[in-house]
């Protein structure tokens, strides 16, 4: 999906929330846990029960790569059917891959090819060879890791290196590469003054936003220091929307989370003057 | 598998290689391709013939995952064949993985408890929250990345900070984190001269040097530099043992380099007093 795709969908549904599905089987309702491919089930009724009112889709690869041949097919179903009855919404494999040049051509292929992803998160610490492989693809995207939301983020991404820290030489780093304007940068919501420092740094590029919810991010602090003037930002929620209920409603509680972020969201792009 | 099992293996092969299994259905030999489950049949054909020379096998999972649930299916059964018939091989998923803690511990889960690996690799870049779900399984490994044998190795990993190199750092901070004996580290066979300084500041650990055949790496040098008193070294080929040959003979083939390499590491591990 193109550049321009994405924000088309963002100003028909006023919204730039993706839907982290992070499906723990566990935590599935009861009623469906004994279902077979209960997995697929439950991300199918979350999609359809939230659809309207987000922009992305976010499959956390780890979460079905966990169940072994069982998760991979679920993750196929849940990629098809997103495919076939929702291709105006972005998908993205939250799979954090890169190798040598050679075996992340083998990732691209994997995401783009197979499971048909518009893109891709991706780790830097590799560099420039290990990410151009997934910058090859027209009208796919690599999410570069930036500044992530977890603790540990201080442990190298936040080492001073040059004047700038790590986090900032990956950015900058990253924009000469072959393809950079198929790039897009993942971004802590709990780093608020770090976000406005990072959008005064690329303010063309797309941010993908997780945080926000479970992790203690605001979704307002991310709109006012993250936002620019044609949106920019996929701000995503997982379990605060795919478990907000483990009852027979669970589809219904989590739409009216959903919309509720759509409506906030909604209220800070037209504040913004882009809807 | 234990670090003492381990070093056992490598005292009765006389060898501390590792052979890669970087599965390419391209390079398969033709009389082997249209067979069903094909990279099945050639890794098994493989492992048999390199077996008695080496002490470890490195799936590179890009390669698996490429192919989407039919490779995800061909590493089941590499794996299942290689811990029936080979238990005291070391087993390596090559997955350069990590993310968030709760994330993480679902790689761990995949890799440990469904395909039961002894270790799996790990990209550093988020931190000790990211990585220390991997280092709480009793008999089972993180291969942590310090330097990459790649080009890209330049963009990140040799920024300076604090005086020191960024993959200095995340050698010396990943020392302190929990269970850090079972931390191995990846290091490249074309940076000589840095394996000699890494050696010094962890003596004792283990280090899976990839890079040499190929890219361009130098087994001499690498003995030279890294091996410690117990050995301490898993030096991997990948390419250069698996497509050695494309006819009939290429298990053969593989056999007679694995077959070089193990008498290379045997002096050299004879010259150090070990074997």
């Amino acid at each position: 999906m193109t550049h321009k795709a994405l924000l088309e969908q963002i100003k028909v549904k006023k919204s730039f929330l993706c839907v982290g599905l992070d499906i723990d089987k566990e935590r599935i309702p009861e009623q469906l846990k004994s279902k077979p491919d209960a997995i697929f089930i439950f991300c199918k009724k979350i999609i359809e029960a939230t659809a309207p009112y987000c922009v992305a889709y976010k499959p956390n690869i780890a979460f079905f790569e966990a169940y072994g041949l069982e998760g991979w097919k679920s993750l196929e179903k849940v990629m098809s059917f997103l495919n076939q009855r929702y291709p105006d919404i972005f998908t993205i494999a939250d799979a954090k891959r890169a190798d040598i040049g050679n075996t992340s051509m083998r990732y691209a292929k994997a995401y783009f090819e197979q499971f048909e992803f518009d893109s891709v998160t991706i780790a830097p610490y590799m560099g420039k060879d290990s990410v151009e492989p997934f910058l090859k693809y027209e009208g796919k995207h690599a999410i570069l890791l930036a500044l992530t939301s977890n603790k540990g983020a201080l442990d190298f991404q936040m080492l001073h290196s040059e004047g700038k820290l790590l986090y900032e030489k990956v950015i900058e780093k990253s924009r000469k590469w072959k393809n950079a304007d198929r790039l897009m940068y993942v971004v802590g919501a709990t780093k608020a003054q770090a976000l406005k420092e990072i959008r005064n740094l690329i303010p063309d590029s797309f941010l993908l936003i997780p945080g926000v919810g479970v992790q203690g991010g605001s979704l307002e602090e991310v709109a006012v220091n993250g936002l620019n003037d044609e949106c920019g930002l996929l701000v995503n929620s997982s379990r605060g929307i795919t478990y907000a209920s483990n009852n027979d409603d669970f589809d219904q509680v989590a739409a009216s989370i959903a919309k509720d972020f759509q409506k906030q969201m909604a209220f800070h792009l037209s504040k913004k003057g882009i809807v």
